[in-house]
């Protein structure tokens, strides 16, 4: 028998092949889907179904691109949409792997046409539920998608679902989540890699609930909405390229990349530091691995993208970026900073200071001089305290409310880390802030030392 | 600088990429090139040329693929013909490669428009040529491709093309040919992986003449054309089906493979020994490293092609068959042979015996009654000794000559090692021969014993 | 957080790696543990402890080998017998990873001192009980290793384990065994990759029972022992030498091998197909993935091991033996069978026959002169059917019943698909027995087609 | 056959494998030597012999690794001194492989035994030499290790090496050295990947003299000579110990880095860009590209290494290290800066400038005041211009020359591309000097734009 979870790393996107006796199913399976057809060609298995648990939001699922390549079924839930490709599947429908069945289980709440599939032997006892977006880890899926005057609607199907369909199948069933801890489409999932419906049942917070209505309640709270998370619908009901036609960014020589700067937009994905001392004009920073998380934010569809790498070769961040459907990537800079310098191309640097600096810098600046710049979310200052006197916009809002940061008083920026600063002034900087520093260590910096700021 | 040379196993193809200063040009790629432009951006380099050095008639050219991935220009050898893609190239046409230069030499004789190309510092002295078919290690191309009719013509320009253009650029100048020892685009290319023109000049028993008459007398030699050359020609000339748009072949049940084989063509690729003991009836025998030498001779174009591997993906044979352009693999064997008998179907063997009790069974049937047929090739036989009382009907003719051997004696097969008379058995077997035996060890075996029937 | 599991194929052998926050746990590493340090770098990791649940007995525990290289405390299950490394673990020791606990629990029943591990939050839920041989998906450990004369002791003891204190944990607990299906620890575990103490609770047939005595009494079956089981008690105790040491086999030629078998035991890893065509006169016929389960039974320790394989390299099955503690290859034959015949070796054959030639010569020679040997296990004959008039002896069991076999008749021997019948055959043969013939297929070939024999 | 050459980057070493007929010869292996086996065992062939070409000094040779793993031979140039293994090979040996001989030639100068190989058919014309250090594309070896008193004699010697022994060999055969392009062992080695006889004594600027007496002149010469010479000539003749035995670095958290950073030492392998905005206090820095080149200048053999690299597990600096003999890893910092700066620890950093921030400086701060270190080498000032004003200290001289740079004035520090600069910044303020500035793009940069102070 074949089981396995992929996990897509950044998108905290999970996956699942499920094989038996020569036929494998896929669930929600991402774009660069070679990574199925390989395990299940190794098990001498064929992909004989992709089975959608929703109409994802929030990266370019990879049903066409692998049904091409196996000839595989497409089954949708949501199939109310108007989807361009594949077949909607129905409540109670049965698809057979080997002598595996699995039932598809309604469960809507999350999206309107929301489906869970419950594999078990053929005619026997349940055994795994894949919950999609229904049931996380210590979460639930978001119900505000469709606005927040249809989320209390939302709510009490997800409410059903959970409590009325899923939670009776048995504590002991295993349940396989779309998204691991790190998903934008739930607030807090657990860091639990496998759970269970018990375990759930017992450990969610969101399901200690006393009943529907303190369930409904509690699930009124909008959450934020990437931009590119239109993108994503529209290439699921369409259809994305095949990956095959979308063409390799090409090396570029710093001559060939400056010329091209203007027109398009420069993503930077080295880590805070050499950011910080110098980079390409313009650029926008996200390291590398925030790339899956911030990219959608802050990144155009709209425009090419020219690409900044630590290595010689992208390849990681070009493929974290066609996850999400960017696949108009220009070129990227042949050789890295040390050409560009080479070149004797002109660049920009963001100052950075650890928190033993910035305590000496207010000391000697006087406090009511500086403005200190949090762009942590809502739930993080909860959970690990707000800095006195420092000003809140989540780094996900800075575009909308730039204005609100002063441009003649020195900004220090702090996040968790410091990754979120740089990403946060790389898009001040653009817009014509000068006098910005990056808190290397963030708040969790700031509070291994002594100091009076915080909480 | 870069520097690599990608040889295709089994074709004995040669393949080079050349790059500096973030550019590379590629000379005669093979059809699944992702090597090159992984090579390539691992340095930080764009492919901006492909160079052919001549129609190829042996492989599928990877020319379209290479420059869809990375949209460098194709430059033909051979522009005199019809191609639908891609710019001829001309004699003295120069490339730029970084600080270096590439420069295209007419060289004649193998195809009529077929081109060298000299590489060496810009205006500075030569350093390496890509000779193509033009000269080998040991050994020039054939002049046979158009025809005996036109062999003296071809010969007399091969003569000029090597003693004229090539040898004249000085004995310590690396000599790159387009195939190694094995291929059949010439009769005996030796072993010397790389090798210098003047070793050529030295060594090469081809170029030991007293002058043009002693070469071209000498070249009036007609070489085996296998049908695939036809096929190759064309595919070459119209440019082959991107590698994303052919579909894998799919893992059948016996079932479903056992449904197909009427229609289709059966190529198992397992060694002799397996092959002998259990084959699905009608299959063709050519041992995996075999695939790219004879399935071009055997395997027909015009059917779908169903494939039995020793292992549980056959993705070795299929990237084989993939590069002489069999395209349609309808499918292949899950489980393989031991599927195949769970399955209750029928299988047929072809019997072996090692030389040992070849001897015994000689004596004990009588010399008379044996019919030994020796598939060797002539070079082979003139070599290695032939077998006194055997018929010689090389391999590659049995199709069109298989009515000379006899049906109601015992057939024994000989070649160099067993495994092409395992190939030679199972053409027998599918056209009717039921008493065939394969000599295990072949030539080598029987040579190896003390055996009076050997030279 | 990390947390997967390594499964070593053949063994169906589980071993897990827990990590969070720079620190990592193993759980029964396999003795190639280069996958664990390669997981924990990847994350930042260090390697702090090595967990066992019992004292293996069916392969070389990882330990030594993963302790040498990072530096990690060994803690020992069954902390009474005489370990010559590492420290005793007690019942409720705690060893913390990260944020994270792991908790000792006695288990004993499969061995005095078997442990579990149980994984929770420090302080908080429990997640994940890691439960070695004492319960598995489908089956519970088995209790007749100290000898059957204290299997009613044991079997008490692990209903103590099972139903008293891991049961107990919740339904919803996740349960990682150390082994999956087709492992010699127990009867018949189950096709579940993952499963819960719930899912046990409910499905495990082992646990269905009234109480404690009717599940002792079904627990007093008395398993088979393979022989290496007593090499494999000795290496886990004193530590098996680290695989740095142990030299790799050297490709031999023909001349060499056939110089050495004398002395050796000789292994052939191909096919059943293969071997039965032709092998090194007194060869061993064990198929590939038949090594992890099949060596240990008819392998012996205190020779040299030399291997035939279908491949150029014997790479996998060198790793395979390894495992099981052969470490003392002596060579394999380069260039495989073909290089063999190719000198003029002699070879031997086995005749095979798929199930449609069987029915033909049983009509041809009468029933009565064959003698048909079923090589399956008890299990297997209750599950798929008995043949008729055939003899039972499992293989494991055919070299000290050996003589129960005619010489002097045809035999035909069966097993589930016709592997084990060649190994089967292999050993006859060794032994002087001229007339066996493996059926292909075996029991599923002659299911599949309408047979009076069956049932 | 098999014949590969295997390129150490980095180190600019290349060894070169030789296989035929079941046997392959090593020419100067590597230390993680595994590569080599690989290709061996792909093959069948065993590795029997180990040939050194000379007493090597700039690596660790891997002559005992591979030994001991494979049971090859060790023969060794440079026999008369007190190896202990191997043996001594003398001039005339013949080695065979296959069908193939390789002869010992003596060719000293580079060291007093340096031997070359010449690789033929058995009695036949000789087609590559492996000239070790004696002969490479463009260069002849350095002849200054014994010191400038003996230079003259080893010039003699190699003088008659090249022209009496190797250019008579004929310009047709190739030329194989053990270095290429960025070696330490001659001056100015050529980027000719491969390269014949003849095309070294018409190209190589060395063998361009009148005859022995201007070949003397021109080679007296001294180089420069790495500290860590003397540590790798140590472990080539007594054997470094075997990798295996080596254990691996262990991820550290910051609090456990931190407080090992007194006594150790600490090598930081990011990028210029991100040390100079950041990096542990005391930190060397030498970027991944740059380790084989400079750690053995500035890394002492006598201390811990601590590593603090940009990625997650430091394996490729690592290996490098392993290459010239670092085995004492310490550890590494897990996370890597971000979780340095998270753990509230302090960073120092050094300032970077584009070459037009410079201009824009000195204009503001006036010429006189500051002061330009040029790091670069002899030839490099020579080939590609000095700068007007500025002190030249190669970076190799600047731990015993630093007291020459003022550390009351601003150093504003130039290389070829502002690589090295960092590395000599790290060490001037790991000594005291707090007023560095690192030249981004360095002299090319500077060249790059129009400015007044080059040439």
């Amino acid at each position: 028998m074949l089981f396995e979870r992929v996990e897509s790393e950044g998108l905290a996107h999970y996956s699942y092949i499920v094989g038996d006796r020569g036929e494998a199913v896929v669930i929600d399976p991402r774009r660069d889907c070679e990574v199925y057809s390989k395990m299940a060609s190794a098990e001498g298995m064929r992909i004989t179904a992709v089975l959608e648990t929703h109409r994802n939001e929030d990266y370019v699922v990879g049903s066409v691109e692998l049904s091409t390549r196996t000839g595989a079924e497409i089954l949708h839930a949501d199939g109310q949409l108007g989807y361009r490709y594949g077949e909607a599947i129905e409540d109670g429908t049965v698809v057979k792997v080997g002598r595996f069945e699995i039932e598809a289980i309604s469960t809507p709440g999350h999206t309107p046409g929301s489906m869970s599939y419950l594999l078990g032997d053929a005619g026997g006892d349940p055994w795994v539920v894949f919950t999609g977006d229904a049931l996380f880890a210590g979460d639930v899926g978001r119900v505000d998608l469709l606005g927040m005057e249809r989320a209390e609607e939302m709510a009490r199907l997800l409410y059903d679902s959970v409590f009325k369909r899923l939670l009776p199948l048995g504590d002991e069933v295993i349940a396989c989540p779309a998204h691991g801890a790190g998903s934008v489409c739930a607030a807090s999932i657990a860091d639990r890699k496998w759970t269970t419906l018990g375990m759930e049942r017992k450990l969610n917070p969101k399901l200690q609930v006393a009943g529907e209505e303190e369930f409904v309640e509690r699930m009124a709270v909008e959450l934020e909405r990437p931009p590119y998370f239109r993108e994503m619908e529209r290439l699921n009901l369409t259809g994305a390229p095949l990956l095959s036609t979308v063409p390799d960014p090409a090396p570029l020589s710093p001559r060939e990349f400056a010329a091209m700067t203007e027109e398009n937009a420069v993503l930077d994905t080295r880590m805070e530091l050499g950011f910080g001392a110098a980079h390409v004009p313009g650029a926008l920073s996200i390291w590398l691995d925030g790339v899956p998380s911030f990219a959608g934010w802050f990144l155009p569809y709209h425009k090419k993208v020219l690409l900044v790498a630590e290595t010689a070769d992208p390849d990681t961040a070009v493929r974290r970026l066609r996850r999400i459907g960017y696949d108009d990537l220009a070129g990227y800079l042949a050789g890295g900073m040390v050409a560009w310098h080479m070149a004797g191309k002109e660049s920009r640097s963001i100052a950075t200071a650890d928190v033993h600096d910035l305590c000496t810098r207010l000391d000697r600046e006087g406090r009511g001089k500086a403005w200190i710049l949090d762009v942590r979310s809502d739930d993080e200052l909860e959970s690990s305290g707000r800095i006195t006197g420092a000003h809140h916009i989540h780094i996900t809002q800075l575009p909308q409310r730039i204005e609100e940061v002063p441009k003649d008083r020195p900004v220090y920026i702090f996040c968790g880390s410091g990754l979120r600063s740089m990403v946060a002034a790389s898009i001040l900087q653009r817009e014509g802030w000068d006098n910005v520093t990056v808190i290397l260590g963030g708040i969790a910096g700031w509070s291994s030392v002594a100091c009076p700021l915080v909480r």
